[in-house]
């Protein structure tokens, strides 16, 4: 992509009131746009960053079995009265009256619109387990929304619905799923920050998992088990003293973000939707449900709040929105000439690589710019690289930049691509 | 994907209150789900179609410079006020209020909110043209919801916006969308039935056009001149005796649906905004807009409407949620070892391939299933095919299956890859 025709503009100066390092850097590096208290707008770059951890997501709920589909965001109010989840939600739920006074609800998730589709196609024992998701946009009424990508009104969420015949299965599939949103957090680049929490389960389980990212812009109080390394949430941090899995009560508090959480749901809405199957013994019985969500935006926002620097975005290899960012220097014939054909080579490649062709701005300009955007490999090439028949390569996360000879380009492209 | 495991049943009966054959075939197959009037869910099925839309879509507009971004549903009522869209849209707008009575429309479309985005970047004439487009969902309140995915309340559609510092930069850009929309259609199956149809441009340009499909299902009129073969709508064989672009006045009159349309919009959204930009002779003048929307659903109902027989759908290649369906018949060894190697020769290929590894079914309700699910190319595995070292084919589209020998698939899978 040519810089040039990049659909954003960086600024320089701090964004107004932003309460968060990712807000502040995200919108002032044009990633994303604030249309309205909680909403955002995705620009061309933040879309692609949406999009990588919306491939890695993916892959890793396919792993697992999860079928793919897609869920309306309109749902009729009659299925949130049936399971009364109109009056328990009712703080945060969109109600909406169309024509003919059909009463719509706007899904902050989808459990009354999963349950009675499964309906459809649940008989037998032999029916389940199944798992079905999708990658959708939410809304959500919050009340204070805050902090840009990380509590907002509107946003992309990853829901997993598992259904099946006994709990043993149900116990073994939610960790199945656990699993496997450890190694989302890892691949985007979250993994040592981010703790597998206890926190409550309602009245159907013992326990739910959230998994929370340490950081100072987050709004939660999570509590580390000194000696088993688990995390407990401030409600289980209140009914118990020590913690459930090693009984040590030496905790560690620290502030975090819940970028996903697991649930098992039990018949919590397989009872009020009758959702029931035959089993083996020619008994009906009620299904047992999982339900697994991650918010893309927010995940995008713990992503910055765990790696930066003064300067701007560090973003991981994985997720980041190019991989190479390209600056040329001196706009002299030489210098263009070798630019571009570095940037073909890349596209050859097929190396995502942001190419800073502006010739109305200055080096200076064009280093900021780069560290905001936070591209983790950045190649200069300039009159005085040229010379020495160079480029100069530095990885975002170093300090120092090295000189690299054009004809040596092969083995850094290998590196690049690598994971 | 293993058929046993599909998230979906097949049903033989008709749907109840289907309008339209896409309706009834895409429902029966398990491609969609009906949520209630005019709101559906795509079920994994019917979401690989999707995808395979939405690819097709996404490459053609990159190759004519549109960049992705992701714009919410939720937008603020005042945008709305501001260009009286509230008033003119009143009858299909969905307004909705939300805490602390904020009140917000939910997109039908995006003028309201890439325009003043817009202004973010546009200063300069350097800064023009350019173009970005999203794939988003958009919620409009049908009055009259009906045929299934041809008219509905809530659906994807891919919506471009250009944005230009003079008439002749939109004029041609618009010739090049076009282009772009008649490859997008050829490339669905649809490019002989689709037709490029003149239709009113409002206040601010002569005409705007239409692309029609023609079909049974179709709500519109559209009139086919006999000597151009362009189509014009109603309106304008209302306004017009003649064809206007050959002069001709014989015209053959075809019921259709619009599966796209573009539109010059001139200065319609950025007078109300404002958005100017400084041009070459140092004056301020407002952009010129264009804008360009493909509904997906719609568009895949319409590829239904457009191939088919009375046993199901017949789909393009291109879009086909597989490649192969392969039908494995009498469980023996034997058969399930041969159809299994089969099944795991495609993936390595890179064929996408549906496996009917059912074993309670017949081989009458498999053949049915495969017709009415419609995928391109169909293999039967049996004791009989086996005895002749061979598997049986059938294209979908065609009346005679063959024989092919295993020991030469090879050459079928080339041909199965070649678009």
């Amino acid at each position: 992509m040519l810089q040039s025709k990049l659909f954003y503009k960086t600024t320089k100066n701090k964004t107004a009131g932003v309460d968060s390092i990712s807000h502040d850097f995200l919108t002032r590096a044009g990633y994303i746009d604030q249309l309205m208290a909680g909403v955002y707008s995705f620009l061309p770059l933040g879309f692609s960053v949406l999009k990588n951890i919306e491939k890695i997501i993916r892959k890793n709920m396919e792993e697992i079995g999860g079928q793919e589909l897609l869920l309306p965001v309109l749902q009729p109010k009659e299925n949130w009265v049936k399971t009364d989840r109109i009056n328990i939600e009712k703080e945060i739920i969109f109600l909406l009256k169309g024509n003919g006074y059909k009463e719509y609800v706007l899904g902050p998730t989808h459990e009354e619109v999963v349950t009675p589709l499964a309906k459809r196609v649940i008989f037998s024992y032999r029916d389940l387990p199944f798992y079905v998701f999708q990658i959708q946009d939410k809304l959500r009424d919050e009340l204070r929304p805050k902090s840009g990508l990380l509590r907002v009104r509107e946003f992309m969420m990853k829901d997993l619905y598992s259904f099946h015949a006994n709990q043993t299965d149900l116990d073994n599939y939610y960790e199945v799923v656990a699993k496997a949103y450890g190694k989302i957090f890892k691949k985007c680049g979250i993994g040592s920050v981010t703790y597998r929490t206890l926190a409550s389960g309602g009245s159907f389980s013992k326990y739910s998992d959230e998994f929370q990212t340490i950081t100072g812009a987050g709004e939660d109080l999570i509590y580390i088990c000194k000696k088993c390394g688990i995390g407990i949430n401030k409600e289980i941090k209140n009914e118990n003293l020590k913690c459930p899995k090693c009984n040590n009560s030496e905790f560690e508090e620290k502030k975090a973000v819940e970028v996903g959480n697991i649930f098992k749901m039990g018949t919590r809405f397989s009872l009020p939707f009758d959702l029931k199957f035959t089993d083996r013994d020619g008994h009906d019985k009620l299904v047992l449900m999982g339900c697994y969500g991650i918010g893309l935006g927010r995940l995008m926002g713990a992503i910055v709040e765990s790696s930066y620097d003064q300067k701007g975005i560090i973003w991981p290899k994985s997720v980041a929105p190019f991989l190479v960012h390209l600056l040329q220097f001196d706009n002299t014939p030489k210098v263009k000439k070798a630019a571009q054909k570095l940037y073909k080579d890349c596209q050859k490649e097929d190396i995502t690589i942001l190419y800073d062709d502006r010739e109305n701005k200055t080096a200076g300009d064009k280093f900021n710019d780069a560290d905001l955007i936070g591209i983790p490999y950045r190649i200069v090439i300039s009159e005085k690289t040229l010379k020495e028949n160079s480029v100069e390569i530095k990885e975002r996360s170093k300090e120092k930049a090295k000189l690299v000879k054009i004809t040596q380009l092969q083995k850094f492209f290998k590196n690049v691509k690598k994971n």
